[in-house]
Parts: C-alpha cells; sequence; structure tokens
C-alpha cells in the first residue's frame, strides 16, 4: 500500500437526464433495473468529489459544500447513503481503514436537479482512484450503480448512454451509444421548484407495478429504445424529440396511476409543456422531458438554444433557467476540495 | 294530428358528471361506447329547451340564449348538430313539417360545462313531447344518444346513472343505479377556463384506441364500475371517491399517452387537484374528478359544500365556482321560451 498521503484523488462526474427511463427494479437495493434506459450525460451539471483513503480506523468523514459555499457535515439521511455506499466499496477493494469525502455541485443545492447520478458516479470513481485502482467503464458502472442510485450507472460515460447492456447482476453497466462529439444536443433545464419531492424516486420505483399500465409500457419500451437509439445513431431530431417527450409522460402517467398515486406535476411544470408545445408549433425544434419531478428538461439543438432558455426564463412560474450541453463524462481533476 | 298550436313543449334536462367516464365509441356517429359508465346527474347546470312543430314544410329554426341574454340564431356548427338530430327525430316520428327550437343553459356560457349532454337530452325531450309522444326512460335515453352526444343518454333520468345497460345498438340505453334522494352528493364545480377546447371530445373519442393502455383500462373497467356500484348503494363515500378520482387521472392518462397526445389539463387544474388533496389531507371528505376538459369537479357531501366552494374561490387561478347537487333528471315546464 502506498502512503495515506497519495490516496487522495477529485474528480468530477456529470448529471444525466434519461431519454428512456429507469423506472421500476427488479432488485432495487441493488438497482437492477427492470427495463433499459438511454441518457444524455451532461457537461455543466456536474458533482465534484474528493476522496481521501486513511489507512487506521476511523469514522467516514462526510462533508457537504453548502448553500453557503462552505463545506459543511452532509445532512444525516444523505451521509447514510454515501456512508453505506462506502462501506461497500472498502470491501470490494479489500481494505480497511477509511474515508474523508467532500463534494460539491455546479448547480445550485437543491435546485431540483438530481443530484443522486453525478454525487454517487463522482463518489464512485473518487474512492477508486483514491485507492488507485483502474477500473473499465463496465466495472464502474457496476459499481456506481450499487450505490442504489441507479442513474449513477450512467453518469460514469460521456455522449449518449444506455444502461443495462445485460439483466444479470454482473452484466448490468452501461456502454456508450455515441460519444458527445457525435451530436452536440443541448438541454435547457426549466427549474420550477427548487423544494424536495413529496415522493423519493426509490418509493416510485417500489410503486411501480402497483400501475395497471405498468406491464404494457414494458412491453412497448424495446421498440421505444429502438427508436431512440436510430435517432441518435442518424441524428434525427424530429424522432428523438416525439419519442422523448412521449416516453416522459409515459413515467408520469405510470406514477399518476401508481396506488396510491404520485403527482409529480406542478401548475409550472404544464405552463413549460405548454411553451415547448408553442415553440414547436412556432418551427422551434424543442422538446421536453422530465425526470421523477416537476422540472422540465428541453432538448434542442444549440443553434436554438439562447432563444428557449430566454423564452423559459421570461416565464414568471420559471425559478432558474440552466444551460447545459451534452458532455464528456467524468473527469480526474487537480484540485481537491481539501 | 292535432293543431299546431298544441305541438309545442318546453323541458329542461340536467347536466351529468361522470364517475366511469365514456372514452372510445365502438360507434362514434351513433355513440355507441367501448365501455358502461356512470354518472349523477346535476341539479343546478340545466339545459332549458322549447320545441314547436310545424306542419308545413319550412327549415328548421334554431335559437340559442346568447351570452348577452338574447334569443339568436344559434352558431353554425353547434346548429347543425342540432339540424342533424331533427331530421333524425322527424324521420323517427314519421311526420313531416318542421321544428322551432330555442334553448338556453342555466349556467354561463362557454362555462366550459359539457352543455351537449343536458343539451341534447333536452332537445330529443322537447321534440318528443312536442309530437306528443309518450316514451320509456328507455326509448327517450336511446333518442337521446343518437344525437351523437353519447353522455346525453344519460341526462334523461336522475340520481345515479349508469349506461349503456346493453352493447346492442338497440340496448344502448341507461338506466337508474338509485334515485337522488338515496344519496344527496354535491359538486363544487371549479372552472379554470372557459375557453373552447382544443381537441373535441370526439377527436378524443377517436384517438382513444391509439393509447397503448386503452386495452388495459377496457379490461379493468368492470372491476372499477362494480367499485362504484357498490360504494353508491352502501353510500360509502372513500370508496366512491377513491376510486372516482384515479378514474379521472386514468381518462386523462389514456388522453395524454394517445398519439398524438391529448392535453386537457390547464396548470390551473393542477391547482385545484392539489387542493383536493389537501383539503383531504385536512379532513375533509372531497374527491376529484374531470371530463375532457380543464375544469376540475369537487365531489363531496353536502355539510362541506360551502367550506370546499369558498376555499376553491380563494384560488386566483379559478375563474367561476358552481355549486351544484345531485339532481332528479328532466322536468316539463309551463314557461315557454318563445
Amino acid at each position: 500500500m502506498p502512503s495515506s498521503s497519495q490516496h487522495k484523488a477529485t474528480v468530477t462526474a456529470p448529471s444525466n437526464i434519461a431519454f428512456i427511463k429507469y423506472w421500476g427494479a427488479r432488485n432495487l437495493k441493488r438497482a437492477v433495473p427492470v427495463n433499459r434506459s438511454i441518457s444524455m450525460t451532461l457537461r455543466t451539471c456536474v458533482s465534484r468529489c474528493t476522496a481521501a483513503w486513511l489507512p487506521d480506523r476511523g469514522k467516514h468523514v462526510i462533508e457537504l459544500r453548502n448553500a453557503r459555499g462552505v463545506l459543511a457535515p452532509a445532512p444525516p439521511a444523505f451521509a447514510e447513503r454515501i456512508r453505506s455506499h462506502l462501506n461497500f466499496l472498502r470491501r470490494w477493494a479489500g481494505v480497511g481503514g477509511h474515508f474523508h469525502i467532500a463534494t460539491e455541485n455546479s448547480f445550485p443545492a437543491a435546485a431540483g436537479i438530481a443530484s443522486s447520478a453525478s454525487g454517487f458516479a463522482a463518489l464512485t470513481l473518487a474512492v477508486v482512484t483514491a485507492l488507485d485502482r483502474r477500473l473499465s467503464l463496465e466495472e464502474l458502472s457496476s459499481l456506481a450503480r450499487l450505490s442504489g442510485s441507479g442513474s449513477a450507472a450512467r453518469s460514469v460515460a460521456g455522449g449518449f448512454v444506455e444502461w443495462p447492456v445485460g439483466f444479470s447482476d454482473d452484466a448490468c453497466h452501461a456502454r456508450v451509444l455515441a460519444p458527445a462529439k457525435h451530436w452536440p444536443l443541448a438541454n435547457v433545464i426549466a427549474v420550477v421548484s427548487s423544494g424536495p419531492k413529496g415522493t423519493s424516486s426509490l418509493d416510485g420505483h417500489r410503486r411501480a407495478r402497483t400501475s395497471p399500465y405498468f406491464r404494457t409500457r414494458q412491453r412497448r419500451l424495446p421498440a421505444r429504445l429502438e427508436a431512440v437509439r436510430e435517432a441518435i445513431a442518424g441524428r434525427d431530431f424530429e424522432q428523438l424529440g416525439t419519442v422523448i417527450e412521449a416516453e416522459a409522460v409515459d413515467l408520469h402517467c405510470i406514477a399518476m396511476t401508481s396506488v396510491p398515486p404520485i403527482f409529480y406535476w406542478q401548475p409550472a411544470t404544464l405552463v413549460v409543456l405548454e411553451t415547448v408545445r408553442a415553440l414547436r408549433a412556432e418551427g422551434v425544434p424543442a422538446y421536453a422531458t422530465m425526470d421523477a419531478g416537476p422540472n422540465v428538461h428541453v432538448i434542442c439543438l444549440p443553434r436554438v438554444e439562447k432563444l428557449i432558455a430566454e423564452r423559459l426564463a421570461a416565464l414568471p412560474q420559471v425559478e432558474t433557467v440552466i444551460r447545459d450541453r451534452i458532455g464528456d463524462g467524468p473527469a480526474i481533476e487537480t484540485r481537491h476540495l481539501f
């Protein structure tokens, strides 16, 4: 083992926006999904994580940069999820000791952007780098996934990512469909609510099967996945957009018809969706997608990104607009957080 | 034939709110539905119609009381639907001549309350009464249905109404599940948009089958219908409410997953739905249902009707609140409109 002073690494890992959603798990704890998903990796919305491995026994130290810009102990529920993953990674690596972790997000705290995908991808990569392990994309994806945040499995790579490629527990990792430079799409995020969600994604996954429409959705997903792969391969924006907007509505219909129902949409969500349809009616190519929350991601070509951002920012119901692009995936950083 | 001076009748017929929705037709022109529906007849939201039969040849005269309170020629599209039904009723009755029709609604014009159910029920009853025919409920329901407005088949009776009882064209009429006095429920209507709908109900019926979830919905409806019948029979408000709110969301999920999708909800619709959930969380028994439009009907017990109406009226997104109750069905009137 090298000395502890070298056992420190800082990485960034991006958030991603799913074109085909992960909704429903075969094994929720191990984040083995019922269906494949496809996402676009983001560039600007990233988590930065410094991990240090300390060989002596001790409790993990877990810090998060807070709204005032200060590194402070992470909130208990969040720290517990990280602690659990650190223990898993320690067993996986076959080491003792403990970790000192510090994390920050490039996007506003509690902006309603899912930070678990980028956060757990960054944590996983920072820890394995601090431990000086070299992993394949497949191994890294599987390890990130085992944090319990399934979408973290997609955040270890750039461009267009499909996850999983196989359904066995071992083969449940992501692969790159196409790199970012293949098709430089933009994502204008309309943040309509920065508050916490009423129902967590984990509860949503649990309840997904209670929707009468869940099985029908599963049966139809292979064709939808193929339509997205085709659209990406052929850079067919209209085909991509039509499918992903329908897919997002589908996810929310499954949630709203679960027992008991889950309503992630807020009034402002519908305002943004109406605006996107109005933009299309004006000839602006833009399609909406939403994760399990009220915010709307407007996927567009870079040439109309500014126009769309301005239109969305002008809506009184929109709190913040974040302009993002397709990104290249995680990176090793030289500046540490501590 | 009696003399023409006697061939005049005025009736009122109520609107109704569906607990289980008619969505998708076996025969759209003849309004033969794919599935059974159950509704509550309203008391206050009614159409009043005077029909006069004139034995000489001539064009039908069709008048509608407009927003300024004046009887004026009906708008062309509306007049055309009425003319077509009058021609059908004339053939059915085996008479010649022509009709003079005048109609008014008790609810604000274009309040977004479906006026075709009450309007065509009133028209049908007024015409058969003017022609001095005595019809059974079944016959009247079938005749009203053949106007093309399927929900008119439910507006010929009071209380809780199921339609159809049979699926053959002959047996496609309504029956009373329980009279109004069995369970005096209230309906507080939050009108959030009085504008015309972007997609007509007829187009919605046509597109229903394009939803991947349409068949699953049909398979599940018998259990849902039975749950509503049971709840009505046993006056179980929580069971009734839970089922009808889920059913309304279901209708809109079918519409939103149709190809192309139909969005009837407006941002204000979600504001009202949130308010209804908040009322329930406070212990106020209230459940929401929506037809193919943005307005929300809040079904409740009369003891909380005033409270709910005040809460909804206080929402800036709500244009008007209409308080209605379960009603006894159509009535013959003595005061004519002309």
